[in-house]
């Protein structure tokens, strides 16, 4: 990062949002080749994968820096403190979808050369496709400071759930029917499980654009199936 | 949380410590009674477990409201930036811990009346131990500022990554011997997963106590063996 000196808490805040729509990118583009490496088993393009995250780990740390150098240079109260956090916090979950894109990453190389029927993997690309819409979709509505978009976002994280449980039962149907599918249905588990994560994280960022939108908490019922999410543990 | 007037920064400093030494304390006690309550099936201990993680979050919040009201106030810089930063740090690992162990306590209830030969939990029981320790002490060097034990705690969390590949082998030996051990040795992986992860978190902490004491990072490269870590994905 070039040093350079900002004459004022709207240029910080700039350089910030610039940040993390930077990082923002990076994580949308990494979730989708990490569970497109997985479907194709392309391993150099999971090990492009794994290399990237690095950059996602430089940025997470640059925003920290630079949001505690605001902190504690401009003192912000109100609504610009609340963008400092929130970019703080966005930047952490981020961080975290980056990491877990980057362990799929690294399954589908620990996976090269080991039976795996195709359809097998059917079911992740598909709740891939609803996170990585949720994800796209909340970091639009945090950089139009979109409240009502991020609530919907936050809604329907129910349905990755949903479809995460459903993929967890399919999978250890398949272990079931054939016990040489274990070894692979075992890292799918972790895969779908990672993506679910994903989800996680995506609805973490809603309440936090709801919180800088609103200067007051979303309700901490997350919108889960109570009964699955007992059921199938996190 | 009573609000209340601090004189100086070191009050300030005084206050986090005591929080996230009430965070961790818990911690240890969660992480201990999940497995606990894994190990005996015990639903009622696995349900308080879930219940108290909600003091873990409200301590995290507790804390990143104090650091951030600190760094704002008293603009410190050096050795005092860096104590309030590993306080905000070393909660956000403490709330992940919270969370694993919250995980485990909910596939215990979840599991509750599934089949299930108390041998296959034993291997759980194992690396639930050594992380635990691992936890216990990473806290100690925290609150003793001891370099020297947080670089050991971080040389050891290669032994956790290694007790979890081979676990994770052995519960796939399990699935394939018998299928009716698919499901429960399913909630399993992700329980002994979330141990592992636990491990990463005391050595983030580890990392933390380094960049408090010493001004600067830790080495990049865990102390992971590369082959198992690509090999089991993260």
């Amino acid at each position: 990062m070039t040093e350079h000196i900002v004459s004022s808490f709207d240029d910080d805040l700039n350089a910030l949002s610039d940040k993390l729509a930077e990082m923002g990118g990076l994580c949308e583009k990494l979730v989708g080749e990490s569970v497109e490496a997985l479907i194709k088993r392309d391993i150099p393009l999971a090990r492009r994968v794994i290399e990237w995250d690095r950059s996602i780990d430089r940025l997470q740390h640059e925003i920290e820096e630079s949001s505690i150098r605001t902190i504690a240079r401009r003192a912000p109260v109100a609504i610009d403190l609340r963008e400092v956090i929130a970019a703080l916090r966005i930047a952490n979950d981020l961080e975290r979808i980056g990491d877990l894109a980057k362990n799929i990453a690294k399954r589908v190389v620990a996976l090269d050369g080991q039976f795996q029927p195709p359809k097998l993997a059917g079911g992740v690309a598909h709740i891939a496709d609803l996170t990585l819409a949720q994800l796209k979709e909340v970091l639009d509505a945090y950089t139009r400071r979109d409240e009502t978009r991020a609530v919907e976002v936050w809604n329907k994280d129910g349905e990755i759930d949903a479809l995460y449980n459903s993929l967890f039962r399919e999978l250890l149907t398949y272990m079931m029917e054939d016990p040489r599918n274990i070894g692979f249905c075992a890292h799918l588990l972790f895969c779908a499980k990672n993506i679910e994560r994903i989800g996680d994280h995506a609805t973490n960022i809603a309440e936090t654009v709801y919180y800088v939108v609103n200067g007051a908490a979303l309700t901490d019922d997350r919108p889960k199936a109570d009964l699955m999410s007992a059921e199938l543990g996190d």
